[in-house]
């Protein structure tokens, strides 16, 4: 717990005067006002994160967090919980997967931690990290207790702080938990005051059948934790995941430490939640990146103040979409690096 | 003429075949299906334009068309015709502007064109292939002779086959010209049969008084030339410009040879609408990017088939929005390189 205290303890807002420095920077460079859009407003909050207005290239990493779900055992996910570790051991860790492809193509390094997979890894490029194997079945009784839910915001914290050691500038999030969009409604459920129906969506091409199990099961694990909205904590501990809190770890640690943190899709969204529940001045250290066809995402993006722009029905996770953002955020750098100024020039408009 | 016509006559249609074969490879990765939205999407056409299921890395290129615009004296831009020439020559080329910051960060070149600035350049890195200085006002009567617009298409084959044939795999469109946004908003008007209002936008920060006086000056455009909706040669050269051609001719030539072409923003698409009015095979060539802020673009996109999922708020133009794309093609043709294939698993789903 002392890590989580006074780590968010320590958070600062972004540097507004900084970002009224840049502002007026892009606002110079040679191109009409405000055309182009989302790169500008980049700019700017990467100049309040930093506290520069002198941008820097990124080093990047995609910190991929791995768990299981007790929540499995009712039958309401497509693929065995088995995959869970199969996929982090052989698949990402090795750059095999949806995330690996992409991150390849941006330059990003991908960092996996098992946080809490139901199965003993044999891999040693995977930091092993497990708190306990899976979480408890949420349907029945709340995932884990709140000390756990803690050791999991935690492990993200000391996973980014290493990180941010190491010379990373910049991080994206992301998951491997099969069963892990059923806690990550519940979440968005619970701090929304939404019906489990509206914000619960196929996961991994669920069929219409178990998709209405879902639903069930995710309304009887809110009626029987009565999660308190008003405690991120309680909420992640009653109806969350490791690997969703070891997330919002990472997020914490790159708001104290001054570095952004780029979400993903649902999940990680969920886990963004968690992290501004905790402290909300941790919103301005996080990029968003796609909105996720999953039934929700949009919903909880809108819901904390984020306005994604890529809208690619990506629905994989494990840091996918985050990491396709990197080249996006790299372009709004350069655009203070490399263009001209209307200051150097003799070019009027009006 | 001839280059047109010949060029046009051995258009192709895309592989069905191997866009079926494609489809099949992109659903045996190891991921669920469909996960990956449009990143799939853009790897089973361009397995079509490419006519292999090997996708292969991309060599990058933005063709920036540089033009002037007779229908500047109506006094409907921000800024006066002089700036065309002075960021043609000093800034784009030098990679000092938007696209050029972009273009780096992705690793793609630039080509910058002069189809018609009004001015001599004196750069020689501008490829000097003028063809008048500026085209007519538009308001008054023809912006161009139909064979200017076939001139100014042939340019834009000419450049591109010799880019294709320095190994450049895939292009983007990217254009300079003051006053550019009038005749687009003309072509999309004429097309689409919509009133000049509902696509006429404000391009580089136009006021409402001028924003104005330019819906009357397109309405007044229309009604003197009279353009043929169903003859795009004489909808190009009516109430079109210099680089709008060039820019169809690259996407001609694209298609005619097998590279796909990016779309940018809203002058892009019209050039789009051109090509593909002149022969509608080469649509499934093209690679839309963004949706552009300018208004009338979301309408020219939709009404092509297009449908972009960058949503940023851009409107700089110069191939800024296309060029910030590649970074997502290359991820969609990683993705089909690096990444597992169930059939080397054991996992199941259902």
């Amino acid at each position: 717990m002392h890590l989580l205290k006074s780590t968010l303890q320590n958070i600062q807002e972004v540097d507004q005067e900084i970002m009224k420095e840049e502002r007026k920077k892009v606002d110079g460079l040679l191109k009409p006002q405000g055309s182009l859009g989302v790169l500008e407003k980049i700019a700017v909050q990467l100049s309040g994160i930093y506290r520069t207005t002198d941008l820097k290239p990124l080093k990047k990493a995609v910190v991929v967090c791995a768990a299981d779900h007790g929540i499995v055992e009712e039958g309401i996910t497509s693929a065995p919980q088995e995959v869970t570790a199969f996929m982090t051991n052989n698949i990402i860790v090795e750059g095999k997967s949806g995330v690996g492809a992409i991150s390849k193509t941006m330059g990003a390094d991908i960092v996996v931690v098992d946080v809490g997979v139901n199965a003993d890894l044999d891999n040693p490029k995977v930091i092993s990290r497990k708190i306990r194997r899976g979480t408890n079945n949420l349907a029945k009784g709340p995932a884990m207790s709140r000390e756990e839910a803690i050791q999991s915001i935690e492990v993200g914290i000391e996973i980014a702080n290493t990180l941010i050691e190491e010379g990373y500038n910049i991080l994206a999030t992301g998951e491997m938990g099969i069963g892990n969009t059923t806690p990550s409604s519940a979440i968005i459920a619970t701090l929304t005051g939404k019906d489990p129906i509206e914000v619960t969506g196929i996961g991994a091409n669920l069929s219409e059948k178990k998709l209405k199990k879902k639903v069930e099961v995710i309304r009887k694990g809110l009626e029987i934790n009565k999660p308190n909205k008003k405690d991120a904590l309680d909420v992640l501990a009653k109806v969350g995941g490791l690997e969703i809190g070891a997330m919002a770890g990472v997020m914490i640690a790159g708001a104290q430490r001054h570095i952004p943190v780029v979400i993903d899709g649902f999940i990680s969204t969920a886990s963004a939640a968690i992290a501004i529940g905790l402290e909300p001045k941790i919103f301005d250290y996080l990029l968003c990146s796609h909105i996720s066809l999953e039934k929700g995402a949009k919903i909880a993006s809108y819901f904390l103040g984020f306005e994604p722009y890529l809208d690619m029905g990506l629905r994989l996770g494990e840091g996918s979409g985050a990491t396709l953002n990197f080249g996006i955020i790299e372009a709004a750098i350069n655009m203070t690096r490399e263009m001209e100024f209307y200051s150097k020039t003799e070019i009027e408009v009006i």
